[in-house]
């Protein structure tokens, strides 16, 4: 490793790189409970998409591998270092380069938070709308990377939606490691040649390190949304309200469920004010402006009541509104402080979301595991959160295989092992699972055509989850 | 060529080739002008995958290339036969498979046209936005293969903003030609692995025959929308307009440009009562539902005022609007009874949609050719059409000289050679010119990955122009 280390250096002399210790194992991991995590050789907190290139052709001479890596907030393991390879950081590559309002677009490095830019093009008007639970610190370049998708994404989409092109610091087929291209473009349509903007978005950075983006904005939206929230007494009843919901046509921005574990850990942490008597909540948000927003508020609380619920209102009070949907965001840290989290992120067709719910609850119960349940219910896409003592390892045996049983739970459904969170390390087993061998060979030719060395974050998605 | 017709026979028992020339003929090319076209040994009119597969199994075996085909409304010759390849015609293959209401979904075979689609959906409240102008007879097979896009792209976006997952029938890195896999997914949201779903969207049939696609649907609208016309005393006016629509933060369903030579070639074909005196019309398309929508109306109008219009009002007459649309959905077909058309598809960011209209018409002036111009003003995305008369070979070449200078006369204005029409064989050059030696080198390496004999429909999309 020190001799590694030592030709990187001689090979960057313009590059600070990061040898200590505590410094590379603080940046040498992800949010993902249990994944596993490399010990790199060195760091980098690149500055320049020159700086990024020069990184890769001297790490593609040396064939050291390369992890790039944001904010860290990722939940699957994605940016989690391998052994000997050089942790590539894009924070400080975080200048937002050119807001567009005339075309409605922005040009970023990967560096910048979600919420920043938010904040930046809400000065000109305008909307940046994906919203991960992590947009107060992920990056775009992790957003873009994982294809992140959020709250509202519901009626207004996932990152992917809003990717117009990139540059890209890649290898391969584009000639010498380390080459800088532009994928994609800065208009609203285009179909000049395969989509390979839209092949970055998700890959993880296995096929290249993303040094630029050029993102879609929308108006930013004139009128407060409307809040209906449905209390149920069980999560399979507010499954069902979903389903029906979906039914009558209604288009919410977001339609999110809580259980009461989830309520409870955020009430017991900030005192919000919420009174978690229900087994689970469903929060709608209606962004439709006007009297027709109105109309679809009342029908949205008369659908929750057909189905069952306990109650269902509209929220007439801004700052309670906003209070529970910051109870949303909040769910996972809050529980994360209480014991160690293993996170799940399946997606089942949405008249589906009872029948998985039900297989949540039974799994539990058959691997006597506590499970919370955070849902992007609107969309199908369910947050099981596993909860476990630390130091147990019988029960961390039990959280692996309930992890395990609710993919296979999920693709029996008709569902997907990675909603958008990605498969980093934790879902290559289940990826395998969801997909045939023949649609698996595409997979992994695909990262064999852009990165034949390997070294663009290795055994990431494609992987080997044996080895 | 008998030889392999013979070969292809023998190996296909089950299947009915057809040899005729004279069908041959009639199926062996798209409706792009100029375009190159093969001689096909053979064509077959599949009717299952299971067809389908034996086809690819048995032309990979023969080096039998295959170039398959929906309704054929193409315009970039993507379509066209190759020498000695077998035409696949895929419009035999028109079933809905599964209406989904619960999930706004629907599983389609790829020769269902668009139209019925819209239709057989409707019956069950749902929507299918993507709405080419060819939508009465392409097929949604041809529709994912270009990224089809259409009038109310502005506001739901394109084909690809709808394909969830499908079926294809593929070689290369899957096995054996012929092998059938699924790519993507049938839920909202999805993740895992590299999205091939998305790739093969737009590939223009050469990484695979699509068999089958699961769509994504709306919720059908509940409210006819608002119309409001514009009329200008040039092109370049209306253009300033647009570009002032887009900074005022609206966003309508549609917002289209036809300039006078397609007014009056509609009103003298079809007799709507259009009275087309000034140079350009714009037509916005605003379905925000309740006095929300009333006001966006108005505000169109007073920013088409603004920017200079000699008239702008909102239609009272739903039956005059309907008309309006109709004529702009006809203006290529009235176009094309008059004279051979050459059709252009470039994209510029929408803030450049007055500069290129300028160009369009300073390359009119030096060529001496007619130009008519119907576009989606409002996603910058122009359709110029080339109009020469029959058999004047100077007309024509001057023509082919000013289709390559849009092109680059789009590409100097940060834009892309074609928004939705697809590569084919007519944007070859421009493709080329749009991007860097190393992004094409990219997209050469996904063809030889996915396609290593070469078969898919050769010499398309990253083929040689000078070929």
């Amino acid at each position: 490793m020190t001799d590694a280390r030592t030709a990187l250096a001689a090979a960057l002399p313009d590059s600070d790189l990061i040898t200590d210790p505590d410094v590379l194992a603080a940046i040498s991991h992800d949010d993902a409970e249990w994944a596993a995590v490399g010990t790199p050789v060195a760091a980098l907190r690149a500055r320049s998409t020159a700086e990024v290139s020069a990184a890769v052709a001297a790490c593609a001479g040396l064939r050291v591998p390369i992890v790039p890596r944001g904010a860290g907030t990722g939940l699957s393991g994605g940016a989690n270092a391998v052994d000997g390879c050089l942790v590539l950081d894009l924070s400080r590559m975080n200048k937002i380069i050119d807001i567009d309002a005339d075309n409605l677009t922005v040009v970023v490095q990967p560096g910048v938070v979600n919420d920043d830019l938010k904040k930046a093009v809400a000065a000109h008007g305008l909307w940046y709308p994906p919203d991960p639970a992590s947009a107060p610190w992920s990056t775009i370049g992790g957003n873009v990377s994982t294809n992140a998708g959020g709250l509202c994404c519901l009626k207004y989409g996932v990152t992917r939606d809003y990717v117009l092109g990139m540059e890209a610091v890649v290898g391969g087929p584009a000639g010498q490691y380390g080459t800088t291209v532009r994928l994609g473009r800065r208009t609203t349509k285009g179909v000049s040649g395969y989509d390979l903007a839209g092949l970055f978005v998700g890959s993880e950075g296995t096929l290249g390190v993303i040094t630029e983006v050029t993102l879609r904005l929308r108006p930013a939206r004139t009128q407060p949304p409307r809040t209906v929230v449905g209390a149920f007494d069980s999560v399979v009843t507010a499954g069902q309200a979903v389903a029906a919901a979906t039914r009558s046509g209604l288009v919410p921005a977001a339609l999110e469920l809580l259980d009461r574990v989830c309520l409870q850990a955020v009430e017991e942490w900030k005192h919000l004010g919420l009174s978690p008597s229900a087994e689970a909540l469903l929060l709608a948000q209606i962004d439709t402006p006007g009297p027709s927003g109105q109309e679809e508020a009342d029908t949205m609380a008369a659908v929750f009541r057909d189905a069952g619920a306990l109650w269902a209102e509209q929220s007439t009070d801004e700052f309670e509104a906003e209070a529970l949907f910051a109870a949303r965001r909040l769910a996972y840290p809050a529980l994360e402080r209480l014991s160690p989290v293993l996170t799940e992120d399946v997606c089942v067709p949405r008249s589906a979301v009872p029948a998985i719910l039900r297989s949540i609850l039974d799994i539990a119960g058959r691997h006597g595991v506590r499970i919370a349940t955070i849902a992007h219910a609107g969309d199908g896409n369910l947050h099981p959160l596993i909860l476990t003592p630390p130091g147990d390892d019988a029960a961390r045996a039990a959280a692996q295989a309930a992890f395990e049983e609710m993919l296979t739970a999920a693709i029996a459904l008709g569902g997907t092992v990675t909603a958008e969170h990605g498969v980093g390390l934790l879902k290559r087993r289940g990826m395998r699972q969801e997909m045939s061998p023949a649609a698996l060979a595409m997979q992994r030719a695909v990262k064999q055509t852009f990165d034949p060395l390997d070294l663009f974050n290795p055994g990431k998605v494609v992987g080997d989850p044996t080895g």
